[in-house]
């Protein structure tokens, strides 16, 4: 509601267009009256005691305090043995569910029309766990790794997610035909949990069924869980479907309320400082991010504003095909927000 | 040349829809006098000594012997510990590359238009080595195996593909940001094969990426190179793009000229035996099998009368949009194939 105090947030710009579009976000929640209160950071990592990568103090402790943050891109550092920053942030604060919501956006003219469905992906072992070998010379091995735990614990998450956001289905996306141990844990920990919500229709896929089914008739899905790499597949695929990354918000969450909302597309250095970028993923990770705090009516404000702004199709930026400035698209939504109270 | 003489293919019929299928492919080869005798086999995998699973003596000396396989779907056996097929029929006779042309086809709609790639896959080891452990209760670990020598030579295979069928890039898929050793050696391979091919762009892309832009605009895709995994995963959802798996070709290629071409669609059992299924995938492998043979000819006959009768729209299956039976589909090309002599 309206009358609670002010909460912080954990704003960390990032780099390139970052500033431009983060700039644009808290522009748009002034206009709507949000009660968040920024808190900037840098949280490029620096080398800490013992030569092991991490975030700096200060925005860790930001966070740790917050609870909450919204990322911009970061620019991936270049020297050797940096680690990536996602992955970093992912592993500091145990950010273990990837939440990208994929909706198509009226106005938005893609081959696709009426996509509406969520991917959650498993954000913290299998494929990522970090661990490779080199075997005997030209043989390599990566291990993927698979816990009952982290397994039940994300596939627990998909079904409160359904539960509470009124979705109707999980489909569980696998393959535990290949790999019947991993991905079998994996499916069988989905299906135990799928047990206590009978509320919720549970189903499971191969993968590569998915991604074929995918393509042609994306309406057919609603939530889908997986594990780590097949989360970044199926996640870069379904934002293709409405439109790509600079409309698809991204939300990092972790246990006890930690999360990070993030634009998920990249720095685009050749347009950085020319109040061109388009803040719409960073604004709908916003909107996802309000929600997180239940701060739903600002949530719903802000989020008709940038799409009712999209499908007017009078002020866009060049992206989303128009030729109007960043902080134009920007001023248009203010208005419409306004105009909403 | 047509004056050749007759060449062995052992043809694997397959369940479900399989030997209807196998038989319209018959019947347009004579149509079109392909010369090629066909010796018909079982593969449903027995148990051999010691327990280890294998296709039947008579099915391997026929392979042995003609070099080429035709097969359609093969049912997945129910028995406890039974292989799936496709497996094993790539482990016996080391079909080390996967190779799916995808092609628009005219009078076929989808969202896509002017599709025309090939994935080539990695068809022997990376997540398909089937060495799994349980850690400790709770932990399973799967392990992808990449060796420079597979490496290698699939990514060889790649660029002699593009070099001979006049296809002027080549890009490799990967994640070598995240499986930076097993992946890294992937595409330092490709890379360096990638030197001997001057004629042949070389381009790397991570995978995500490529599944974005894929569901973006596929035209900008041309060969495709990856492990066995991303393989799986991105040739089914190429697949998709064109039309789904009753209308993709797919072979498996060996060294020495062995090589395995089958339809990739399942056995259909609801409609098996009703004279209502699809050649057209088990087709156009065929096809590919006789350009492998060399019969170039013969191919672009049988080619050209499939995807004129697809794009004239009188006699179609079902599942393609008329309500043709499979015997009038496959009469219908065997007339334009005579036609076209
Ligand atoms: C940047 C990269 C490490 C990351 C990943 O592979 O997870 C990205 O693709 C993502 O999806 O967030
Ligand atoms: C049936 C299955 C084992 C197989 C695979 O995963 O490779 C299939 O999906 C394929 O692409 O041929």
């Amino acid at each position: 509601s309206f009358s609670r105090g002010m909460q912080t947030v954990t704003l960390i710009p990032g780099d390139g267009i970052g500033p431009e579009i983060s700039a644009a976000v808290v522009k748009i929640f002034d206009a709507a009256k949000a009660p968040v209160q920024w808190e900037e950071r840098n949280v490029m990592a620096i080398k800490g005691p013992g030569g092991k990568w991490m975030i700096p103090a200060d925005a860790k402790e930001s966070m740790d305090r917050s609870k909450i943050g919204l990322k911009g891109p970061l620019k991936t550092p270049i020297a050797a043995g940096h680690p990536s920053m996602n992955l970093l942030l992912r592993k500091t604060f145990d950010l273990y569910a990837n939440v990208r919501p994929c909706v198509s956006i009226e106005g938005y003219r893609t081959p696709y029309t009426d996509v509406d469905l969520v991917t959650i992906r498993e954000n913290t072992e299998g494929e990522y766990s970090g661990i490779e070998h080199v075997i005997v010379d030209g043989v390599v091995q990566s291990i993927k790794l698979i816990t009952e735990d982290a397994s039940r614990r994300i596939a627990e998450y998909a079904f409160e997610y359904a539960r509470n956001n009124q979705r109707s289905s999980v489909t569980a996306v696998h393959k535990a035909n290949i790999m019947r141990m991993s991905d079998g844990l994996f499916l069988r920990k989905c299906r135990e949990v799928a047990e206590n919500f009978k509320d919720v229709k549970f189903t499971e896929m191969y993968l590569d069924t998915v991604c074929l089914n995918m393509v042609q008739d994306p309406t057919q899905f609603d939530v889908l869980v997986m594990p780590n790499l097949y989360g970044d597949i199926l996640s870069d695929l379904c934002a293709g479907l409405i439109g790509g990354l600079g409309v698809t918000p991204s939300g990092n969450i972790g246990a006890n309320g930690v999360a990070i909302f993030e634009s998920v597309h990249g720095t685009a250095p050749d347009i950085a400082g020319l109040d061109l970028a388009n803040p719409t993923a960073l604004l709908l990770s916003a909107v996802m991010m309000l929600r997180h705090m239940g701060l739903h009516q600002h949530a719903a404000k802000i989020q008709t504003a940038c799409f009712d702004t999209i499908k007017e199709k009078k002020v866009l930026t060049k992206d989303l095909g128009g030729n109007s400035k960043c902080s134009e698209f920007t001023t248009e939504i203010c208005r419409r927000v306004q105009d909403l109270d």
